[in-house]
């Protein structure tokens, strides 16, 4: 394409918090605001929300010192949502809705960084622009700390998840073996169907102070092998230290998290229910057929938006992915996410590729197998080899009264 | 005193554990190690129990540098125990095994590192001593999280413990108010009695980014206030963020955790027992009265091992209250502990003191009331005056692959 496509570009955030998804949006509107073709860069508030409901802020209103602050900002600067759009041609309300934004604000240029469903929303709003004839490029910028999308080496977002949740997992289980009298703990860990984040925890064992047993979705559980095994590192060591993921199911599909319903009512000598989530009930569990205290541990929301301890090589290369989006679309690329494909040899390298989008849309990547040992408690040098160089340099997250210095931006809202 | 009491030094640490702790042990133990009237350095195995158990360390069989590391690795790298020594007027069963141990080893010196029931331990080891005739300096070196030491203007690992607080108020803050949709998110934080934990997550509010509402243990909580409070942020701002403290009470002295043991029968649609601790049950009972999503985080462990997010502040005051402690040892003071007195002026610096053992034992201090707002949902200026010169320098824990490099002792039993 010779002619670069002359228009405004908008940046959308959608679906749940990571530590990084700012740095994907500052590299986007960094290279949008120095391209001659772009007239004006906006951020949709809430994602597609904020574009059905025809609020963009104007982000060349912005102090840049301010918006370069966005590299180290945890969680969606610009708002998110979460919001399935109809097929249209069964229902194209919202569709014609936003063509109607787009048209008002002359966005012919749209990026949108999220997960999977973020891709199919994507490409749902692609087709329906070029049905009717409204030229627009249209790239995904992929983000989750689940790392499950199809078709790039890892997603951004993963590499700051899995340094917090390694880096926990070391300081708790210095915590957690220190008395010596025998106890069991079970780590819970975010991840519904792919098991990336919870094998993040194999990390820390790797570094010889992490889980004695980690447990993945991707391998059906069962009850009582998992008393076995922490009968065993009970009887060797007398402190068992366990990671699960939260989306664990027995071999017919069951979620193990619905066995406990019953045992909810328990309380410790506190008052407190011991029953949290999984983790609160296998831990219970455990202690009905081992004389050990037990502790349940639910890593909860900060394991998706812990930025000061990011990876600099996630944030490096999310920023690198918003860049790379940019410049595909202005190169005339639409229909496409932005993917890592890791380079060959010793030294770890990823580069920014373009894939469809439809080839990411409501697919999910799972831990490969072949990564996981036979007993299905642990996981395999492989992962390590994957996984280790994502967590790699620290943050440059800035400090101002020894607490993090956060984006505060305008958001001023674009009026046409 | 003119004389240097020659013997061997013995140090124990106690209670649960801090980030901090091993640097006041390290202190301890350099400062030892260079004392020539000093003839050996032990440090006890899972504190006293290590000397009624015999399992002494030999600490001056350890490298150097991997000792140094103690400065930046959280919780006891000795071990540590809760062990409450009876009265040895009636059972002194104990304390003569502690005097045989000492005898045994010529412990002339003991450290003990720990809480208020510590310095309880220390008061009766030494006065055991002295009715025996045994000469031995006691000195009780300070630690807890709770920050609840009498006679001390703070205790080390509270400025760690802290700084992490703040900081994850910070990102969960960030976390919880993205989709603007409404919700409540409640925080439950460490402190049965004490709210000083429960108060730092204010020091976040202070930067604009953290719990609307903050509720300590010092002023009785009332579940209609809480609902009337929760309400009016609700409606003005849509999303409600609150820090609880695990030891709320209401007007009779009843933990609130007790009010809900009826709802944690309770699932959510993913089979997880929406009651966790406090701060589900808060949750869950807010979502009765308002139409908002709601959710409950436990900090849990994690506070008080959060190393890789240490206030250097607090790790070399850590070290130098146990630096403090030989030296006044050496000195001839005995029955004291080491305490923090800060200086008057516009500059943070706190110098160390010695106070009487039997000061601190078993006495718990609070949060003080006029530090509270008269609705008792926030904190005063005078809160943040105190607690932000403590969180503030980073730790210089050191990285390998991304990841702490903690201390790895040897940790030889020694043999006489």
């Amino acid at each position: 394409m010779t002619t670069k496509l002359r228009g405004a570009c908008l940046i959308g955030q959608s679906g749940g918090p990571t530590s990084v998804i700012n740095a994907s949006a500052l590299g986007c509107i960094e290279a949008a605001l120095a391209e001659d073709c772009i007239t004006k860069v906006y951020g949709a508030a809430h994602g597609i929300k904020g574009v059905l409901d025809d609020r963009l802020y104007d982000m060349t209103l912005e102090d840049p010192a301010e918006l370069a602050l966005m590299k180290y900002t945890p969680s969606s600067v610009l708002g998110t949502c979460r919001y399935k759009l109809a097929d249209f041609l069964v229902d194209d309300t919202d569709y014609r809705r936003i063509l109607d934004i787009f048209t008002k604000y002359d966005v012919r240029y749209f990026f949108y960084n999220g997960g999977n469903d973020s891709m199919d929303t994507c490409s749902k709003i692609s087709s329906f622009l070029q049905l009717n004839n409204y030229e627009c490029q249209v790239i995904g910028i992929p983000k989750t700390i689940d790392n499950d999308l199809a078709g790039t080496d890892h997603c951004p977002g993963y590499g700051s998840a899995a340094k917090y949740i390694a880096t926990t997992c070391m300081e708790i289980y210095r915590d957690a073996k220190v008395y010596g009298t025998g106890s069991i703990t079970v780590l819970e860990i975010m991840g519904r169907n792919a098991g990336w984040l919870t094998a993040a925890s194999a990390l820390a064992t790797h570094k010889g102070m992490g889980p004695d047993l980690v447990y993945l979705p991707e391998v059906p559980f069962d009850l009582a092998d998992f008393i076995t095994d922490i009968t065993k590192v009970y009887e060797a060591e007398g402190d068992v230290l366990v990671a699960v993921s939260e989306g664990l199911k027995d071999k017919n599909g069951t979620y193990i998290s619905t066995y406990f319903s019953d045992l909810a009512k328990d309380t410790d000598a506190f008052g407190h229910a011991r029953m949290g989530g999984l983790a609160g009930s296998l831990a219970h569990f455990a202690s009905t057929k081992l004389p050990a205290k037990v502790r349940g541990i639910e890593f909860g929301l900060i394991q998706r938006c812990a930025a000061h301890v990011g990876s600099s090589t996630d944030i490096e290369e999310a920023y690198l992915a918003g860049k790379a989006a940019l410049e595909a679309a202005v190169q005339g690329f639409t229909d496409k996410m932005v993917a890592f494909k890791r380079a060959p040899g010793p030294v770890y390298k990823c580069n920014t590729i373009l894939i469809d989008l439809i080839e990411v849309a409501n697919v999910e990547k799972k831990v490969p197998l072949e990564w996981i040992n036979a007993a299905g408690n642990g996981l395999l040098q492989p992962f390590i080899d994957y996984a280790l160089p994502l967590i790699q340099g620290e943050t440059e997250l800035p400090k101002e009264d020894g607490l993090p210095r956060f984006a505060s931006l305008k958001k001023i809202v674009a009026t046409k």
